[in-house]
């Protein structure tokens, strides 16, 4: 029994609690590049202490390499905390080597575990 | 492409990257229970800056639920700053209602994400 | 402004949110010592959707260092989702070079920052 | 002894370890506004895996209020694997209710904690 079964995905444009990867499709090794991770980017996930996104992972695998290596990791804390609401979106900045495919990895506290890829290249 | 893909597992016995789940196997219904996950029980892995356990996520999935609930997440943070280092190992409490799976997922900076699971039944 | 000033403090077998350290005063250099964080040890604290202790922090300062090494972020994810509840009690594994002091913070959702220290002689 | 004598600040154009917190100092209550924290923003600062930045935390007090609220904590985790480097930046979308203060709290594992604040006035 593998945690692989639970982790649910589709099109983030239809799937509110598909995380969306936003990044260039093409950069260059060695530079700055900022990756946002959104969930509900195009249809809102309910934020509410009953139910809301509690984090996004972000990994990275090199097309050459065997294993992915983790970028960020986003808790998002507040959820209506005196009316404070943390909204399930994060940027990292972050150097690639070389081309690969970005993994995006979320957590829903009553839908479970979600999941997106993006391939990015690297020149 | 699904970060399933990646999940490796095996008897945590013979692979040190496996974390081993210790719990007991069976449990009163909201009693405390205590869920300790180890990677490297038997076989040490390596805890060194260059090459680390870094996280262990827990889950639990209620045998009739259709989603896997997070239980914990334990970071390790000291790998020989000062020589002080944070052993892999954590232990959460935690109260069950039913009968499920316990889930275990951690992350070696060099070999990637590695998974194991246990049945507990609950009375 | 200093995140100090929100850093509350006492004795935790009389208010409920500061983290006891649980850990031998003694040890012996560079052996693995278990060291237990618990918020409610003596007096439970709410564990609910809305009123929760999110997370404790774990650090080692050695006594001739100028800095605090971080050693454990614990989090605690469940709160009543399909009945799963984390206690907010977590245990940490380490190997520490040297005496110094642990020092344990805490978050409640609704009372904010907690915190605790405890003396480890090492020899 | 508390950890608050442990928070290192300064101006973030001088001291590399300061986080910098980028948001507009004006906003209307319930809108998201972006806010971005930065280690290094004017000074980098080194990211290898002996010395780095293992994260940021950003809490908000409400002027009213008597606790801080956690709105997000961000892990950079990759610092060389595979070539692969998250620089310590992250923003997260938050709805603010009232005016208060932001706080930002960052760990470099060879120089402890930092921080740093901003008022932010709601309208
Ligand atoms: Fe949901
Ligand atoms: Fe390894
Ligand atoms: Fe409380
Ligand atoms: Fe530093």
């Amino acid at each position: 029994m593998s945690i692989g079964q639970f982790l649910q995905s589709g099109d983030w444009k239809g799937e509110k609690h598909v995380p969306a990867i936003l990044a260039p499709s093409s950069v260059k090794a060695g530079e700055e590049v900022d990756i946002k991770v959104v969930v509900g980017e195009e249809i809102k996930h309910p934020n509410t202490l009953e139910h809301q996104i509690k984090w996004i992972k972000v990994l990275f695998k090199p097309a050459d390499a065997k294993f992915p290596v983790e970028i960020a990791d986003f808790q998002f804390a507040a959820h209506g905390e005196f009316d404070v609401f943390s909204e399930p979106a994060g940027t990292v900045s972050v150097k690639l080597p070389k081309s690969g495919t970005v993994y995006a990895m979320s957590y829903c506290n009553i839908h479970g575990l979600w999941e997106n890829s993006l391939d990015i290249s690297v020149e």
